[in-house]
């Protein structure tokens, strides 16, 4: 999807948690839509033209917590919308957990930098 | 999940595809997006509510497109927020197949009626 797309959203899970497909789904959900309500409120031209665009978004994994911790600082020195999820830890990892990080919707030239050379989920 | 929030968003994908967990991730993002705008533009009391909850959502499974169609028929009839995802189909699906859908956030009272007995993904 890379370059494809004027503005887009990456998800970026930590894959040392060995979480099922269906809690994978469940946090790049949630990262998705409050990295987007970032977006909507702060960058809200940004927020339209991804939404106008058919939410272009990619899947992306880190091997640990401290590659999150890595791109969070990145996404906030940027100044882009992002949103660190941390679960609940009802079932599979403890309470508090970090699993993932949503950056964007931005301009995927801004976001390339970033998750440009991640691998795919 | 069930019964343990007043508020939920359901995503409920079609497993007959074959698709990897990325892009099973992919598309449940763009269900919970979608289906949690529905619900801020049309519903904005429930969308509050759930945010404010932590937005609790559950991805769910059935086998094929007719219970994708079906839970739509039920979400609109039921005046639910609802949003069926097409994939634009650039990896492994056609263009233009339905994946997904999401179902609220909505009152889970509303929402188990609809999906209270499906499979976790």
């Amino acid at each position: 999807m890379s370059g494809e797309y004027e503005f887009k959203q990456t998800l970026v899970v930590r894959l040392d948690l060995k979480i099922g497909r269906g809690k994978l789904a469940v946090q790049c959900s949630h990262a998705a839509v409050s990295a987007a309500e970032e977006a909507r409120t702060r960058e809200p031209d940004w927020w339209k033209a991804w939404m106008a665009d058919g939410q272009p978004k990619i899947a992306l994994k880190v091997p640990d917590l401290d590659a999150i911790m890595s791109l969070e600082q990145q996404a906030r020195t940027k100044r882009l919308p992002y949103f660190v999820v941390k679960d609940k830890g009802l079932t599979q990892v403890p309470p508090g957990t970090i699993t993932c990080i949503g950056i964007g919707p931005a301009p995927g030239i801004l976001l390339d930098g970033l998750t440009g050379n991640l691998p795919l989920l």
